[in-house]
């Protein structure tokens, strides 16, 4: 036997025991060593997708592992491999498959949000959506690559080049891990964000920071840009000031990456678009290149990981951890 | 002595004499054929340009000529060639001019706007904003070539590829024009339009068209991509419904080209360009080889230039000119 997480509804988890899974042909089966908590898990906590998660449910994407086992038809893997999880399922037949966007396939399963997640010991997932960890990654760090891959893919999306000013608009999770990404890609990364924890997280990280509730951004902007308005905004907030921001702080041909979810429509300055011939850009998720790029940027320790990671508990505190989890910047379950 | 309109202010031109000016060393004299009523000239002439064109001013730059005399440093011109003008006097110093983006230089002059225009019989300016035409090209179909060359930059920057469907919100001239130049790029275009006789004139043109205050155009779009969205939306209205419309629109990996000039911010869908992972692209003016993509279909025959000229007026009835183009597509000055 075995021990699973569940929510159950209205910011409840339990423990349960479930048996020790076999894989399907093309399957390994992961013995999970620890599971972040995400954003969405914690929107999830909160009830506010019980719609879609169906509890009680296993959550839980942001993880780490060692294959287990191994389904009949799987090669290239072997047992006690480190892997992560790239938590799509896509139809493959779909337009936006066809197109070759399976990571935004018009009928994705998210794994871990619309199918059973990591937040259990024992957890079988299709072979061809594992990255292998390199030998000797801490898999506390494992855990992470999941979210790297997210600032990987907003970083892309945004077409960095090295030289370039980025300003990213939200210092949580997310937006300290693409302001790191873009750094290494070259940028220089200043971060606004109103409070003033997560400010300080992003100045011993190495970040020049802007309160914009003190200091107005448009100002910040124009002044470290000499008034040529910065090359890329990350705007990861999906606060509506924000939107109304975003297009005013780039210059001629500037990039606004949209990685902040907004629930409702809200006001654009789309002269801007205009007048500079702005490109606001969607990024959502994550390709199999950006886990790549993920693995390679924990490897080689030009990411400060272990600072992000705020808090950790042990599966049996699921509950605890999840309580907690807003005050930090990272919240790790330890699973095995 | 030579003829010039000037625009007085309060929907007033007057006529006045003029001398004949001399070119300077690197310009050309032009003695201008045509020169069309563009929006922009309709803005100014309601007064809502007061400010930047300090009346009076001789206005105009959708134009032709044909070249009249040389300024002495001028190379590769001869006199009776047919010319059109790019409009655009860039500073070459500023961080859009230096990054070889000089069509959005932040301190351009706009020429006919910003500094005299081509309402008037003999017009000088830099050799270097001469666009050659071919000749034989009616120069009617020469004082299209600038909107045309508006059209051609905004299907440019949405990188339209032969076999997408792009929607067209609005079916002035701009949005016109902007549907021939895509279809004429391989795209299945559709206009949405609400005038009735804008639509007419669509039809007319070939076009499928949809009144969205009578058909839901989220619907039409479904029903004319099978559910997938359409590849390409060119936003040509600025009317606030249709910004919050545009990013529902496309599909997976949509483009929007914002070409309408929003004076306000307006409700945009960001979730939209999250989850489908939609771009938004601002186009304004165009570049060199805007105008010579538009100069060689023109000159191709494939675009039914005749129809869209829906007025003529000599110079001495530019006041009327101007007070009837609102009901028609284009409207031309005869100027010699």
């Amino acid at each position: 036997m075995a021990q699973a997480a569940r929510y159950c509804g209205d910011h409840r988890f339990d423990i349960v025991d479930t048996a020790i899974p076999e894989p399907k042909a093309d399957e390994v089966r992961l013995r999970v060593a620890h599971c972040g908590v995400c954003g969405t898990d914690m929107h999830i906590f909160h009830g506010k997708m019980d719609a879609r998660v169906a509890p009680p449910q296993i959550i839980g994407h942001e993880m780490s592992a060692v294959v287990d086992a191994l389904g009949s038809e799987v090669t290239g893997w072997s047992l006690g491999d480190g892997a992560t999880v790239r938590p799509l399922r896509s139809c493959g037949s779909c337009a936006a498959c066809d197109a070759g966007h399976s990571h935004v396939c018009q009928n994705l399963s998210f794994i871990g949000i619309d199918e059973a997640g990591a937040f259990q010991e024992y957890w079988c997932v299709p072979a061809a959506l594992c990255h292998r960890l390199p030998t000797g990654m801490d898999l506390a760090h494992g855990a992470l690559i999941e979210p790297v891959a997210v600032a990987c893919h907003d970083v892309r999306r945004a077409r960095i080049a090295p030289g370039e000013t980025a300003a990213v608009l939200g210092a949580g999770p997310i937006g300290l891990l693409v302001a790191m990404v873009a750094r290494d890609s070259g940028a220089t990364v200043r971060l606004f964000e109103i409070d003033a924890g997560r400010r300080a997280m992003a100045k011993e990280l190495g970040f020049e920071t802007c309160d914009p509730s003190s200091a107005d951004p448009l100002e910040n902007v124009q002044a470290w840009t000499n008034g040529a308005g910065c090359n890329v905004v990350f705007e990861c907030t999906a606060a509506a000031p924000c939107a109304e921001l975003m297009t005013k702080l780039v210059g001629v041909r500037g990039r606004v990456c949209v990685v902040g979810i907004f629930p409702n429509a809200v006001p654009v300055d789309l002269f801007q678009v205009f007048w500079k011939e702005v490109e606001i850009i969607g990024a959502r998720v994550y390709e199999a290149e950006d886990f790549e790029r993920a693995i390679a940027l924990a490897a080689s320790g030009s990411l400060p990981l272990d600072r992000l990671i705020t808090g950790r508990r042990p599966l049996a505190e699921i509950q605890q951890a999840f309580e907690q989890a807003q005050s930090g910047i990272k919240t790790l379950v330890d699973i095995s």
